[in-house]
């Protein structure tokens, strides 16, 4: 059965993004960090079209991350710009280039409606205005039978986790504080949430916690 | 060099006890789950004169925790009712019987001064009003160059970390989300304070996390 996956890096205190996000900086200050394990990876750098970089223990997850996947959900601020407004305009087409690392189908969850924008490579980013529920519906047509992957950001991973509509968890454990910032956990009020630990991989500067969302 | 070692038993959302912490429930509602990984363990059971019990990975973790410490400090609130009112009174001894599980000299940080209380087994317990700094001083002084251990709670720990005096932190992480609660790292205001993963160990129900503080 088709999956709703999510996997994202948080800081030792909880944090997916640090404090006062802007356009000039998306993660928040600080939150660069939380990505410091995984940009030096050859894996990664493979991945977005780079040669070299290092192996380790978190090769593995990366590879394994990808595989499987047939379509993904992506909150509007981590696409990026839509909409208009001080950030960004009808012909922002993401962060990733002509050619994005996904090469499958990406649903962007947003308020604003758009026509689908066709990339480079497969990657198609569909806008979807109706909600989380409808996303995921769309999503997991289009994946035709492999997993959905929700690429965050922080927002819509709790909404998807509030909702109890994702399967699993990925939480990136980054030895860092950031004292201030975006809670992947921070507002789910009173949903009872309940998570079965599925494997803990140690790596160089990250551990690598798989959680399966009982439901 | 002695070093001063925490670790304690975490949610996934960074609560070391659960809201509404009380006389009747000391660990907060909820926070009685942050256990239930180690009561469970022969290695724990038999810390605490009981019998029988389960071997997984984290028994090493249970063991090593115990090893080369040589004195322990402790919060007021983990020590439990000190100095009257509703939390108790002159007569308390702690929650751990006559004969506690430390066989080691605890330093308990307070505001009320008490004299010290010999117990069953090698503890004793010394009230120390002169501050966290004064109590680990003592602690080190009657750890004759083994470890001393932070035994918490939560905030004392918090304290530590703020004031660059911790050298060791271990988490125990529990898959469980409290939503609520007293938090680990909710209070470091801006301090700067540096980890370095040291080992990361999956275990049934929990993942063992130990950090170095750098300073």
């Amino acid at each position: 059965m088709s999956k709703l996956r999510c996997h994202i890096s948080i800081s030792l205190d909880g944090f997916v993004a640090g404090p006062n996000q802007s356009e000039q900086n998306p993660l928040g200050e600080g939150g660069e960090r939380l990505h410091d394990w995984v940009v030096p990876l050859a894996a990664w750098r493979e991945g977005h079209g780079k040669q070299g970089g290092e192996v380790n223990e978190s090769a593995r997850i990366v590879e394994e991350v990808r595989e499987n996947i047939g379509a993904a959900v992506m909150g509007r601020n981590m696409f990026g710009p839509i909409g208009g407004g001080a950030w960004g305009d009808e012909q922002w087409t993401g962060w990733w280039g002509d050619n994005p690392p996904y090469h499958y189908p990406v649903f962007v969850v947003t308020h604003h409606s758009r026509a689908s924008v066709e990339m480079a490579g497969g990657t198609t980013y569909h806008f979807v205005t109706e909600g989380i529920e409808s996303a995921l519906e769309q999503a997991k047509e289009a994946a035709g039978g492999k997993d959905v992957m929700l690429w965050g950001g922080g927002q819509i991973a709790q909404q998807y986790l509030a909702a109890g509509l994702l399967d699993e968890l990925e939480l990136h454990i980054v030895p860092v504080l950031l004292g201030d910032g975006s809670r992947l956990f921070g507002n789910l009020g009173n949903t009872e949430v309940r998570l079965e630990q599925l494997r803990a991989v140690g790596a160089p500067g990250v551990t690598h916690l798989k959680y399966r969302v009982v439901t």
